[in-house]
């Protein structure tokens, strides 16, 4: 199964031989929950049976079912799970700022709130694919320019320990047999839609979206600082892609590098004034953060990303179409 | 500070710059528990106030103080911390074979006790030097034939799982502030004195250690098995040696994969035969076991250790040497 192209509807994804009817996802509220469940019910008549969970209630597509779940509380979360799944795209998580100004909060949902729906696995009839992200953040310290798939992790923040840690368990629960898992190590997912979060990343998507709209928006970073991007579209067919891949085509190790575009923050602003001239450009104001760009700087630029490459997950290619990508966006959601 | 002399009493370790006087052995009564409180009370005058923590009551060297806690149980933790320590050296943990076999004993003891222990750490007045053992075992996979220090981690078996998880904290937990770590990756520990146990490694101490008495053992992998090994005397060493570290020799990675000596099976057996005869070596019993090689197999058998080497890590040279300290050993504690 190869991705579709951008937003192409049903004929965008198929499982193939997998068979995936019943497909439960966290965080369903999220950007790219709400995202993956809208390109999944555009399936129309072989669309999954689709169920979004989050802790606090939101409007789902057309034809999907929304949970209100604590992921947190013990007897919620078995409930909601007693009906059976295929497969569960787990995208529920404090984000890198916030994980890092609160460290109980961060640990509790991002490495607690994951095993505790990896145990919950184990009570399934059979072990449901499990599609997770995990994030550049796992990275830091000394790196190459190009980070090789097999660089060790080591996480300057406990929003990359928590990460960290649980690839090694999705890895786990994968071996025992307890699920399927495939997880994902996204790039900076750029430009979201929306209002700035806590994520440390949250500038890199503001540069662009905020001075689109007309607003002002403080990059908090050197612009010579290197990042690794994903369009939204690119994410979301990288997890449909997850979703239908074949077990045997994984073996023991779960967790991907995706591929990316490697672009530093000047070049960003580069292609933006491209797009959308000199004066959309001027409303980013220079002002430097060093709690963000501390976080930020740890993440590699640059990813070898060559067993996604084999395993046929693609990259966005140019800063301009993704930037291009959100003007269509916004267009379509007004 | 370097490693002193094999066993040389109370000049083999000082704490330089480093104020440790009151240390904390978790896994107290386990074979590096108590070869490591021997040593450190045989600096006589000089010897640091010693507790030994174990889950179940025994006898400690003279002068030390034994305790009974269970690592799992909040209060009675928290209770056992309440003196303040200088440095915790945490060994207590469940062996692999077992870990494998029993997936929550596992996560329970080696993950969960081992963040409780952290989480205490928070209560202290100020932040321990904090010792902890990790193993070989969170390697595996394809490996290059000597693995280096960047090398990612990719446990195949729970305990290998655990380990890497517990290194994460370790280094998270020590980011923070709330201790000051240094986690060992042990190469596997010949000759362990004593029985066999439940480490998928046991056997590479009983084809030493049970012929060397006259008795029978089972090897259960290939001759041609590649090990990485460390004497007794070398790991009481290294843990001697890395509470004597100075935290800024260590920057924000806390994870050193020791030096080793990297024999194979048959370099071990060649070794006992020409140590003590070739009646000797024909007591082992060649008869494998798939259980066991599938996970001695995933083990590295060479690393490059070229950060523990800086450091002041050593290693041993002979496999020759190495089972004629099990001898002086033997005769010395019969």
């Amino acid at each position: 199964m190869k991705p579709g192209p951008t937003g192409a509807g049903p004929d965008s994804f198929d499982f193939g031989g997998v068979h995936v009817s019943r497909i439960l996802i966290t965080g369903g509220a999220g950007f790219l929950g709400r995202r993956l469940a809208r390109r999944l019910m555009s399936a129309g008549g072989s669309a999954p049976s689709l169920t979004l969970w989050d802790h606090l209630p939101f409007e789902g597509p057309h034809g999907a079912k929304v949970v209100v779940v604590d992921l947190l509380d013990d007897a919620n979360r078995s409930a909601a799970l007693t009906g059976g799944v295929d497969a569960i795209v787990h995208l529920a998580a404090v984000v890198s700022a916030q994980a890092e100004a609160d460290f109980d909060l961060g640990m509790r949902v991002n490495l607690d709130g994951t095993r505790a729906l990896l145990e919950a696995c184990r009570n399934l009839d059979k072990p449901p694919v499990f599609v997770m992200t995990s994030s550049v953040a796992v990275f830091g310290g000394d790196l190459p320019a190009k980070v090789p798939d097999n660089w060790a992790v080591r996480p300057a923040s406990s929003y990359g320990t928590e990460k960290a840690i649980v690839e090694l368990l999705v890895n786990e629960y994968s071996r025992r047999g307890v699920i399927d898992g495939r997880l994902l190590r996204l790039p900076t997912v750029v430009v979201r839609p929306g209002r700035p979060n806590q994520a440390a990343s949250s500038f890199a998507s503001s540069i662009i979206r905020e001075p689109l709209a007309g607003e002002g928006a403080v990059c908090p970073v050197d612009p010579a600082t290197p990042m690794w991007l994903m369009s939204p579209d690119r994410a979301i067919d990288a997890l449909v892609h997850a979703l239908a891949l074949e077990a045997g085509e994984l073996g023991l190790d779960r967790v991907i590098s995706l591929p990316g575009l490697s672009v530093t923050v000047a070049e960003m602003v580069a292609a933006l004034q491209r797009v959308a001239g000199k004066s959309v450009a001027e409303l980013i104001d220079w002002t430097p953060d060093p709690a963000i760009a501390a976080i930020v700087q740890t993440w590699p630029g640059h990813f070898e990303a060559v067993r996604a490459k084999a395993l046929g997950f693609g990259a966005d290619t140019s800063m301009d179409e993704m930037i291009e990508q959100h003007i269509r966006d916004r267009e379509e959601h007004q």
